[in-house]
Parts: structure tokens; C-alpha cells; sequence
């Protein structure tokens, strides 16, 4: 690989990002690079990557900014501070995408707080009095639908710093996937490829859906082979108990985490070639496409072992300990994978990098030359948005908000999983991964969505839970019936005033929007000027 | 009252209505009239309602297009026909507003086709056999679901085609009967009545929202009353059972049906007496308060016998009996209220004022001359909004998708209904009202959520009902807990589906948005070719 073919473009114009890097394919012949280049400077982010899918531009990535950067990580992570994190700086380097997730993740670790400083004294001083979660069932409740209807006002309050609030859409073009016969935009009137929607439907109906249907499937087979296991480890416990029975009773669901979280990840893959193959024409309906086809899997594989254990079998001893080490495990699991595997690899490899560099001439400086940072970065892995960031914290807010009531240190441990994610994922965007470009974003997406359909869900399962109580069920000694009807009048009256709540909380906080009707009344009173003023020269 | 203080403006600037007659107060000085005219031309609505809250301004209305109107009333309803409204043409006469409500009121005529073709039928061949409702409850919930989501995308069609869909909300000026103390505006910065915020909500939570709480609850009283009266009309005709007691058993409900009319009457005027002394600032938040305050009353003083009859007594024989009492004397109220009373009165007041001018000078040709043609629309009543309109068809919904399961017929009588509704609203905005100004509009507003909140409840009304149902209690012999478990579980399960659709089922169908994002494109187009001329200007 030679170095000629990494171009340097200075201000390339991208949001932020002044120095950006192009790797283009080493069959590229001499005249037609100044061509290439241009177009790149030109067309930005789209005509970048039909290019990247033709094969004709190897990468394209913006440089890290040394200095800056090593203010940013010190400001983020390597003090020892009480401080929040440096969102504005955040997005100033990473963009409005990257400072909405890691602002995401401060707010929600901070609205865990309470949740978690009510869980500590119940698990320390009723740890096997689990009936009396009535309270916290109640109060999951209402923490749940609050906290996400605050988040919007937080986003809102930052889009509007950041000015991303208001902005309009952007015209989007066609993935460069996206293939097709020829034929005519409607929209726009030009020639690009036309790949009709009954097709695409029958590829998402007649194959997709089968297919996860089939996963869905496969997944409530692993989950009975966990509970044939779980038994069997209890009868071998009941037995003859002694300390290393009482160990093996937690390797089954230990198993099972392990299997759910390579479960996700085969799926993922699928999930993504799939998609892949309907043939969105747009980037945002792959997306949503993909999103939808992730989350319920993860859904479904991650909590229907511990549906089942809390609705079929009633049994909450086994729903607290299985919830336990499915969360603890999965964390241990996704910060090992997520942080410290990737560092490692990128150690190894810049070493060698460093190295070899080094052989070739022992370096004074401990400043790299540009050239050498373009090396190293260009090897560093890519970093792929922020998907598995908030699928992470979507299933962990799932634990938290759906069965918390029955292990209260769910909270305590997902808000300690929370802080180290601040600071891993802080040091991944920093050490690990290439400089990604800067999308602007006025809030969370589709996320906010999923988020919402929790909550929604968390009502209903909450409610089950009370109504399952026994100090609930003492309340309706002879009739079953009356309990239940009860538990779902009050569910629905719950799931009712949650919506009119989200109705009457704006989700916008009041200041903001005063000053966006300013700038809208500012607008108009200068567009009744200008019209006054063009008919006076045109009189 | 001399003539002299109605002054005929000619081309006044409102949309569609090229002759306006303005009524000034008789102590208006001849020197400030050509001041006030003028006032009233440039402000337009806006300065005409404050002038009018003044007093200044007696009334000020567009006057009938003879020949128009004519035509318009030929093709609307003078001539027997089977044709649909001629929607474009209302539109033209009376604005948006007007237009979609016909367009609605005809949209829901259609829609209940189906559901009045599977009652007559049922009606027919299963009078007696009231326990086989299952198939119509499923049929009623799939179909209030859809009609609403397809209503949407008619509506969007509508509004393109009227230029109004992507119309954006003209700035909102303080309604004319907002007071406060003088303060800035904080978006203007104009010098206007400030009313703080937290007194208005002290108002509505401390005497509106009690006030309507005891309102809801005398509701009850008088329904309790109701069952009193049903008890011993039945015990009279079980005693000694005559052709009489039969009828007699018919009276409670009719008078019940009457007392509800005249208590949503009553109602009505306190709530706009309330939501006025609220003093809203914007007309907007006024209509949401005085709409929200209504329908609950409304919703609740209808239906409540209904709700306590099927779900309480479980008395399907006496749900039928009274369901059809209160919706055909409800029918015949209204339509009495509505169209006749007014038209009669409207029709005596003519003829006097006619007499009166015959008597002065005896006119050979039918043509009222301009003057006295302003005499007569200035004495016809005020057209109010499509308020009271909207309440009826959503009262109407609601009997249809509530409860039309127990009683087919509900659907024939609400097309029958619905059929007169169309001429009779048609007659009266044609002969007994002033011509409305007309106000441009995108879509029904918020009467769309309050169908879609009632398609919810008519989802859970339907379930318990199935749930209730002798053929499905058949299924579950021995345990009534595991049929309630299922009924909810179905129940939750539909809600969920229901929401899906919603985000399914595209609101603009897509040859409509394709040309609104290609008139989108080509303004982006347009505007990229503005700068670069510029540019060539500049350099």
C-alpha cells in the first residue's frame, strides 16, 4: 500500500471537521484523481458514498484534531471529576448525533439516582420480604412515563443551543445500495434506478418476516432448553445441597446470558443482510426497517425468560435471581466487548504500527508527523453509529422499568453500568475508533419511539405484578374474578392518563419556544417589509 | 334603525366573498366613519373583532350571492338525486372549515353503508337472538379503526386539492375578549394585555375543572333517577301487562333522552361562560378548553346509562331498548333544533319584513333590490361554527361504535340520520344563516383525536362485550378467571395492532406526497439557481 494514495483534502467542508482524509483504490489512474477529488469536495456526503460502493474510494475520514482532542478527552474522562460532561464540546467535535447519545446517557443515569437510592435500603433491609413491591411497582410506574417526557424538553433544550431544533430535512437522495431497473424519479424527474414497492413488499412479507418469526421461534426453544437445565440444577441442589450446588444453581442462567447475547449478535448480522436485501431506496426506511427487526428480537430474547417466570410460573424467587445474573452478565459481557476487546486490538495494532514506524527512524518528537497519523488512523476500526449504544440502553432501561420492582438493585447496578459506560465509551470515541463524520440531529429518533413503547409496556407488566401480590390479592379474599377486573380497570385508567400526560406536557420547554415564535414573528414582519419595499420600486 | 348605518363595501379583501355589508353603531360620527371603514379593510378578521368588542362594530357579514347560491343550493340539495355533494363548490362559497365538514358528514354516511347493510339483516332474521353480536363487535372494531385512518388520507386529498395542506398557521393575535393588565409581549415585543399563566390554570383547576366534576355528577344523579323510573314502569307492566304498560315501558327513556338534550344544552352555555371567564389568550387554546370541557360532559351524560346497563346490570334486553330510545328520540331533537325551529322563525321574520316593504312600494319583479336584500341577511341568525355539527356526528360515532352490536339498527338509523343531516345542514346554511366568512383549513382539527379517542374506547366496549357474550363464556366452562385473562389479553393485543396501523397506514396518500415533495424539490431547485445568479451578480 503506498502512501501516494492517501490525499489530504484541507477544509473539506464537512461540518466540523477541516481535515479529512481520502484513501482512494490503487488502481485509480494519475489523471482522473484530481476529477475524483473534486467530485468528492462537491457532492459531499452522497456522491461520497456511491463512490465508496463502486469501489473507486477504498475510505474517507476525517482526521483527529491532536490538540483538540486531547483537551476534549481530558475534560471527559481523564479527571477525576463530579462535573457533567462536556456535551457542547462534544458536539462540537463529534456532532449533534454523538452529544444527543452521551447526553441520553448522562440523563438517564441520572434518573436512575432516585430509583436506585429507594432500591438500596429494600434490597438491604427486606431482601427476603420480596411481596412488599407494591411501592416500587407504583413507583416504576410513574418514573417511567415522567423521565421520558423530560428527555424530550432536555433534547429540545439542547437542539436549540446547537440550533438543529427547527432544521428541516434534508433532500434525501437513494442509498447507494439501492439498485434497480432504470427509470424516472417522479420527484425529481431524473434518471435513476426504479425498484418497485409491491417487490420490496413481498421480499419484507413473504421472507423477512418469516424469517424473524422463525428466530422468534428458535429463541423460546433455547429459552425452554434454559429452563429443562434450571431444573435440572435444582434437583441436583435439592439432593445433596453443599456450597458448589449452590454455585451451580446460577451456571444455567449464566449460560443462557451468554447464548442471549451471541443469540443478538447472529442476529444483528442477519438482521442487517436482510434489510440490506429488501432494497430501501432511502437510508432512513433502512434504518427504521432494520431498527424495528433488532428490537424485537432483542425484545423478545432478552425478557421472555423472565416473562414467562414472572406470568407462567408465578415463581418471583427464580425471577429475581434470573434477573440478576442475566443482567450482571450481559453487562460484564457488553462492556468486555465493547471497550476493552476493541482497545486492545487497537493497542496490539498500533504498536506494530509504531514499531515498524520507528525502525525506519527513531523519532526525537513525541508529536507524530501527519503522515504517520494518517497511517495509524487509517487502520483504526470504524466507528458505526450509534445502533448498539442505545440498543444497550434500551435493554437496560427495559430490566429496569419492566421487573426492578422484584430486584431493586437493578437500578443500583444499571446506574454503575451507566458510569463506567460514560467513561468506555468516552475513551472508544477518543483512542479507539477513526474521527466519524458529524450528522447534525435534532433529537434521538427512532429511539425516542422505542423508548416510549417500553414504557408503554412497563405499565402494563407493572400492573400485572401488583395485581399478582399477595397483599393485593388479600384485599380480594374470595373472588379472583374482582381482582382482576380491578387490576385492569386501573391499568387502563393508568395507560389513559399516561397519554393525556404526554398531551399536556409540552415538548418544548415554554422559553424555547417563546424564542423560536420570535424568530418566526421576525421573519414574517421582514417579509412584509421586503414585499413593501419591492411593490415601491416596482410602483 | 335608519339604513344609512349599513355601509356596503365592494371587494373587501376576504377570501371568497366579494360583497361585505358592515353594521356600525348609530353613535358613530359621520367624520370617523371613512376612517373606521378603511381600519376595518386593512386589519382585517382580526381588527373587526376587537372593533366589534368594542362596540363600534354592530356586525359585519357577506352578504349572499344570489345566483350563486342558487346554483349552489340547486346542485346541493333542491334536486333529487344520487350524486355526492358538490364539495368543490361549497368550498367556494363557504371556505375550508364548511367544505370538510360535508365532506366528513357525507365520508361517515358512506362508511356506515356497510355496517347499516350486515344490521338489516341481523335485525331481521335475529331480532330475538341478540347473543349472537360476536361477528358484528369484531366487525365494529376493525371498522371504526379504519375509517378513521382512511378518513386522513380523503381529508389530505381534499386539502390538497383546496391548496390548503401544507398551509403553515398564520400567526395567532390575542383573541378579542382577552384582558389583562398592559405588558409586553414577549415574542413581539408589542405592548399588549398580559394574563399570567398560573392564574389562568388557578381558574381552570380550582373552579372549572370542580365545577365540571359536579356537573358530571348530577349527570349521574339524574340517571339514577332514570332507573328508578325504568324499575317501576316495569313493575306496573308486570303487575297488570296492557297494550298502555307497553308503552309505558318506553316513557322513562324517552323523558330520560329529552332530560339529557336539555342538560347538554344548559351545559354548553356554562362551559363557554367558563372557558371565556378562563380568559384564554389565543382563540386556539379557547376552542381546545371549550371542546375538551364539552365532549367529556357529553361523552358521560350519553353514555353513561349505557356503560352501567351492559357492564353492571348485564341486561342486554333493556341496553337495546334504551339505546334505541335515546338514539331516536336524540335524532328527532336534534333535527327539530337544528333545521326546522330556525327555518320557521327564520320564515315568519321574512314575511313581515317583506309585507312591510310591500306595503310601502309594490314590487313588480321577484328581484330584491340591493337594499333590501341587506335589510333581510342582516336580521337572519349568525352562523356559529361547526361545533354543534361535529358534536352530533361524534355523539353519533360513538353510538354506532360503542354499542351497535346489540342493536344492528343503530347503523340503518344513523345513515337515515346522517342522509336528512346533509339536507337539512345544507338547507340551513343556504337559507336560514348569514353567509360565514370563510376560514381556510387543512384538515378537521382536533375533532379528528376525539373520534380516534372514541375508536379507542369503542376497542375496549367491544372486547368486554365479546368477552360478555354467552358463546364465547360457552368456551371457558369452568373458570371465568381464565376468560377475563383472554378477553384482556385479546383486547391488549387489538389495542396494540390498532396503534401499529396508525403508524402504517401513511396519512397523505402517496400520489399526493410525491407531488408535494417534487413542488418541494423544485423550490430547492429554484432557490439553488437564485443564489448562484446572485453570485454571478456579485462577482
Amino acid at each position: 500500500m503506498g502512501l501516494q494514495n492517501f490525499r489530504t483534502l484541507a477544509t473539506f467542508g464537512f461540518r466540523f471537521t477541516p481535515l479529512v482524509v481520502v484513501e482512494l483504490a490503487s488502481n485509480v489512474k494519475e489523471e482522473t484523481i484530481t476529477w475524483l477529488l473534486s467530485r468528492i469536495r462537491d457532492q459531499q456526503q452522497n456522491g461520497v458514498r456511491r463512490l465508496l460502493s463502486k469501489g473507486l474510494l477504498v475510505q474517507i475520514f476525517p482526521l483527529h484534531e491532536k490538540e483538540e482532542l486531547k483537551r476534549l478527552s481530558f475534560s471527559w474522562y481523564k479527571k477525576v471529576k463530579l462535573s457533567l460532561q462536556p456535551l457542547d464540546d462534544i458536539r462540537h467535535y463529534y456532532g449533534e448525533g454523538q452529544a444527543l447519545y452521551f447526553g441520553f446517557l448522562e440523563y438517564f443515569t441520572f434518573a436512575l439516582v432516585p430509583m436506585a437510592l429507594i432500591g438500596v435500603p429494600y434490597y438491604l433491609f427486606d431482601w427476603e420480604d420480596y411481596d412488599k413491591y407494591v411501592v416500587f411497582a407504583v413507583f416504576n410506574l410513574i418514573w417511567c412515563t415522567v423521565i421520558l417526557e423530560l428527555w424530550k424538553r432536555f433534547s429540545a433544550s439542547l437542539a436549540y443551543r446547537w440550533g438543529t431544533l427547527s432544521r428541516k430535512k434534508a433532500f434525501e437522495e437513494p442509498r447507494p445500495g439501492f439498485h434497480g431497473v432504470l427509470g424516472f424519479n417522479p420527484v425529481t424527474g431524473r434518471e435513476e434506478p426504479v425498484y418497485p414497492t409491491a417487490k420490496r413488499h413481498l421480499r419484507i412479507y413473504l421472507v423477512s418476516l418469516p424469517f424473524v418469526l422463525l428466530c422468534l421461534y428458535l429463541s423460546l426453544y433455547v429459552m425452554m432448553i434454559y429452563f429443562q437445565m434450571e431444573g435440572w440444577a435444582l434437583s441436583v441442589h435439592d439432593e445433596d445441597p453443599t456450597f458448589w450446588t449452590g454455585i451451580l444453581l446460577f451456571i444455567p442462567s449464566i449460560i443462557y446470558a451468554v447464548v442471549i447475547e451471541i443469540m443478538n449478535l447472529i442476529y444483528r448480522y442477519a438482521a442487517e443482510f436482510l434489510t440490506e436485501w429488501e432494497n430501501h431506496r432511502l437510508e432512513s426506511s433502512y434504518q427504521n426497517h432494520l431498527v424495528l427487526k433488532v428490537l424485537v428480537f432483542n425484545f423478545f430474547n432478552c425478557f421472555a425468560s423472565l416473562f414467562y417466570i414472572a406470568f407462567v410460573m408465578q415463581d418471583m424467587v427464580l425471577l429475581r435471581q434470573s434477573l440478576a445474573t442475566l443482567l450482571i452478565t450481559s453487562q460484564i459481557l457488553n462492556q468486555f466487548m465493547e471497550a476493552f476487546l476493541p482497545y486492545w486490538l487497537q493497542r496490539r495494532r498500533n504498536k506494530k504500527m509504531i514499531r515498524k514506524v520507528q525502525k525506519k527512524r527513531t523519532l526525537e518528537d513525541k508529536e507524530l508527523p501527519l503522515v504517520e497519523q494518517v497511517r495509524l488512523e487509517a487502520d483504526m476500526s470504524t466507528y458505526l453509529g450509534t445502533f448498539d449504544d442505545y440498543l444497550e440502553l434500551f435493554l437496560l432501561f427495559g430490566y429496569v422499568s419492566l421487573f426492578s420492582c422484584v430486584y431493586p438493585l437493578a437500578a443500583v447496578l444499571v446506574v454503575l453500568n451507566n458510569i463506567t459506560e460514560v467513561y468506555s465509551d468516552a475513551f472508544k470515541m477518543c483512542q479507539v475508533f477513526k474521527r466519524p463524520f458529524s450528522d447534525p440531529a435534532a433529537n434521538i429518533g427512532v429511539w425516542q419511539l422505542a423508548f416510549e413503547a417500553m414504557s408503554v409496556i412497563a405499565v402494563v407488566t407493572n400492573c400485572a405484578l401488583i395485581g399478582m401480590s399477595p397483599q393485593v390479592k388479600a384485599y380480594f379474599p374470595e373472588s379472583e374474578t374482582q381482582l382482576i377486573l380491578w387490576t385492569v380497570a386501573i391499568e387502563h385508567g393508568l395507560l389513559a392518563f399516561k397519554f393525556i400526560l404526554t398531551f399536556l406536557i409540552p415538548d418544548i420547554p415554554k422559553h424555547i419556544q417563546i424564542k423560536l415564535s420570535r424568530l418566526e414573528f421576525e421573519s414574517l414582519e421582514a417579509l412584509k417589509k421586503k414585499v413593501r419595499s419591492d411593490c415601491l420600486v416596482f410602483v
